[in-house]
């Protein structure tokens, strides 16, 4: 198959790994790949699409949401987080849509704190939250047979500066989380959020 | 005690008509209500707290997104569907919560395609499930022993507007929306969302 992986983090890295060790030819687009893109603006996302031509595949893997304690996060903050990480993996789905082909999926991201709380992170369980209710609902919308599932993650081993927000949790490998994605897009669920919370 | 409401839709009015009942002083607040608010302005929310002073407890009933294909539904669309429902019950709680008194609770509002799909409601699945994720997350850092729970209601018996777009939905009473204000606000429960399904 031919995946467009957008986000080049620890996620998007674990993707790109167990989707090329499976044998799939993975485009890598972020805002510094040769595919450059910058998911906040919808006409960056058209133009990346534009570029890349029908995949079978899409993977977002990117987004943010400020961390802060709930007292100081204000609108803007909020705000953010939508514009930051909800909206942009929406859009890639909107826009994406006409170059996935038939039977095609999208594979969208979000994280633990859709499911359990840590201080400083109610903008990202709100933006994540979104995003798994998008997931559900596009499902039964999508055209043509296309897919979509989204991976939320618990903390990566490798991701080591987010380990002191999240103490005790377990964490997973993020040879783990490359092996969601390839459920997601080998395999024949959608409209599913992939839990992982580790071993 | 002393109760907000702000929202006077068919939910918003079975919260006031049950908290009524159970004998609590309720406050009444909306676009067109004796205490008017524009929830989608954090301005009008500061000013509505700053106006009604302390309470007990306050209800967040409010909020639209729209309805459209998948396919029709864009980036703007998916954007007001968060300003107009996410980010005002948000902002309700951010602006609200030094006006509530100790103890005192939130409850916000989403309903039944935060958790089941129908075709035109992504945008609203989306607002939805923020909200709930956000609900999780802002119990655990709220001050003062304030909590904070989600009535999430399938399509109301009254709201017979809304039935063509729910074919075989099992509606729930109003007055049965009302009781689950009333939980969440005498109850002792916090970061909850109490899914209404129906009989």
């Amino acid at each position: 198959m031919k995946i467009l992986v957008i986000g080049t983090g620890h996620v998007g890295g674990a993707a790109v790994t167990a989707l090329a060790e499976r044998g799939h030819e993975v485009i890598q687009a972020s805002r510094s790949s040769a595919h450059t893109v910058d998911a906040t603006d919808p006409e960056s996302i058209a133009q990346l699409f534009a570029s890349v031509g029908t995949v079978d595949a899409v993977i977002a893997a990117l987004g943010s949401a400020p961390f802060k304690p709930l007292a100081e996060l204000g609108h803007d903050d909020f705000l953010a987080g939508l514009l930051k990480k909800t909206l942009p993996q929406i859009d890639i789905v909107q826009i994406g849509t006409p170059y996935v082909a038939d039977g095609g999926s999208f594979t969208l991201t979000t994280g633990v704190l859709d499911r359990e709380p840590i201080r400083t992170g109610a903008a990202s369980s709100a933006a994540n939250g979104a995003l798994n209710a998008f997931t559900m609902a596009a499902a039964v919308e999508l055209p043509r047979s296309i897919r979509i599932n989204t991976v939320s993650p618990t903390v990566l081993v490798e991701a080591t500066s987010y380990h002191p927000s999240f103490p005790g949790f377990t964490q997973v490998p993020a040879a783990a989380v490359g092996q969601a994605y390839v459920k997601a897009v080998e395999g024949v669920q959608t409209g599913q959020v992939y839990a992982l919370d580790g071993p």
